[in-house]
């Protein structure tokens, strides 16, 4: 009864007309699909930001087509690639590492195209708005049955760009990792995954202490929610991307504590 | 022909992911639902103005399940719940407040369960994420079929959080009110509500005094909408939510006032 | 199977539940009708900005209701139209020549009503949201197959209002042309269509002066797109609308210009 499901993230914004543009082109060549924005709102050319986000989230998607378009090189040489998963998802985007983790988070790449000359492209082929030219289009006649190999030419998945995460490392007892994502309430994101929390030698309760760079240190608990702590007070926690966090309960800890993506965070059980 | 509808009101904004996952859940659990995004831009953690945005469109909205996640205190000891109202409206988010001016609206509740603990929710549960793992999916099994009564254990709606509304009052010809929300235009809403307008003794057409605080006065008129006054020429006016509110023709407010939700605003007729 | 298509832009934000309201509005009317955002982030009260967007994203949209509101003197003398065009397109929204560049785009207007006492429209009606009150009840209508005679009075097309865009013009071999739009990324737009470049004497690969005003000369390159030159190196092109812009490779040429609508830049092959 219902229509196939694309999904799409960019860092297009809101502001302006392209994410709508896309969605317009899609419904001319796939009316019965349903687009659902999983956001708009990755960082302009944040190209680790939106996949995380789009491996963070892939779980929760209903199978379909993922259209994925954060693009600083637009033009260049990098290639657009239709990929197909080993549990049967399909991804459309740049081949700049945006797909890799949510690939990599599906079972792998079984198949790979370069749709950059994709015959299901719009033409004019415009030089600087690919999404809606290439990858939108591409997605929409996907999503109408297509198959992958007819969206153009084949090439090695190992040949795909992958994304490196930045890792956590222990030193005497102090955990060592970095701001890998900040969320628009200022919760600040670490890359520590879940499976690495054990080797943290964090405690569930207790309280640890918050180094930033020489910069500054902060007295924080490392609890399971922002109400286990009072208004105001810092808190670490796994968050609901089961990735250890930095947050300020009814607060921003990235203003609190002036941090940004990438910088550096010790965190030492007290 | 056309599915069950959700509307979905929220904090989350849109630079994150929240509210696509939550849409991404709902398509998965009832693919034929179609989902009305009302407003994520709700002020971070601003419950009675997600309240009252809620109260005031839900005239507006078709019958359906109406999805509203507003959650400072999520994983706290807050209740969440779905509610039912005497004119069959199903409301779902947390019992904080934040559903109560539109049940009220509505009729008032005539069934009430806690879903913290539904049946329909999401596993494993996270502590900072029920907007994706208890709300929508229990918004999505409702709009599916499901009864209310099987969706959680019954509460009594007497039991529910109220919010309290400021209201204004009249001295010496002087009417006394609060600012309550102000939208993206920098329009100010107060807390007067259309039925209380008889008794301020404000005319039509009249000039009238704005005081706020000690801090300024400024000359303003009473009119019907924007354009009966100047470009640039600050106005009193019933709003398209029936409450009183203050503008500038062109321009914003709360700019030109430097005003804020909770400040008193003094209006004397001249 | 799928239902009629409504588009819809405004410059209503996402914060505030507006453009969330009149969805509903629509979807009360008429439930099989898919509506696409094309984007609610028109800069406020900006008509000429809403027109220029609606015109160029028109190729790309499918056959429908075009619900366009920007409506500054909302409440004021200013019409409330709906118009056919002559490529069968409905474009629904206040006449203040928001509408004006996608009917001529269209092939023109072959039939206009007005719409301010409209049967369809809502009651009561409010005196400042006419986007819920008319504009999308409407559009609805029209979507669920009225006639466009049925929705208003007739009028005479010719009486429609028109915008001017600032054209260019070329001195001593040196093009002066003002930036009409600057997008979320920080392009450039200048008033220069693709049948005026042949006119510029500017040559693909080569180097430009940017002057703006007599504040500031830049170098920049005519190139083809974003990555023919180097990351934060200014480039002039055309973009994806086919009209000139500036633009700086992985970053913003309005922020590195420190230019605003409006402004005029002279542009001189070196």
């Amino acid at each position: 009864m219902t229509g196939p499901l694309i999904t799409f993230l960019s860092d297009y914004g809101l502001e302006d007309e392209f994410a709508g543009v896309c969605h317009a082109v899609i419904a001319g060549i796939c009316p019965e699909a349903r687009v659902i924005d999983l956001t708009h709102g990755i960082p302009r050319h944040d190209v680790r930001a939106g996949a995380m986000v789009l491996r963070s989230a892939l779980p929760y998607l209903p199978m379909g087509i993922h259209l994925a378009v954060v693009d600083p090189d637009v033009g260049a040489e990098r290639r657009a690639v239709a990929i197909a998963t080993a549990d049967d998802r399909v991804l459309v985007g740049p081949d700049n590492g945006l797909l890799s983790l949510a690939a990599a988070g599906s079972g792998g790449v079984v198949e790979a195209v370069d749709i950059a000359r994709s015959p299901f492209r719009l033409e004019p082929l415009s030089a600087t708005f690919h999404g809606r030219d290439i990858f939108a289009p591409v997605a929409a006649r996907l999503a109408a049955g297509a198959r992958l190999a007819d969206a153009g030419e084949p090439i090695d998945p190992g040949d795909l760009v992958a994304l490196e995460l930045p890792r956590p490392r222990v030193e005497d007892g102090t955990l060592i990792a970095r701001a890998v994502y900040i969320d628009g309430f200022g919760n600040v994101q670490l890359g520590v995954e879940h499976e690495e929390l054990a080797d943290t030698g964090l405690k569930l309760g207790r309280a640890v202490e918050l180094e930033l760079g020489t910069r500054s240190k902060h007295e924080a608990h490392f609890a399971l929610t922002f109400a286990d702590v009072e208004p105001d007070k810092l808190l670490v926690y796994e968050d609901a991307q089961r990735r250890l966090a930095v947050a300020v309960s009814h607060g921003s800890a990235a203003t609190r504590l002036g941090i940004a993506v990438d910088d550096e965070l010790r965190i030492t059980p007290k």
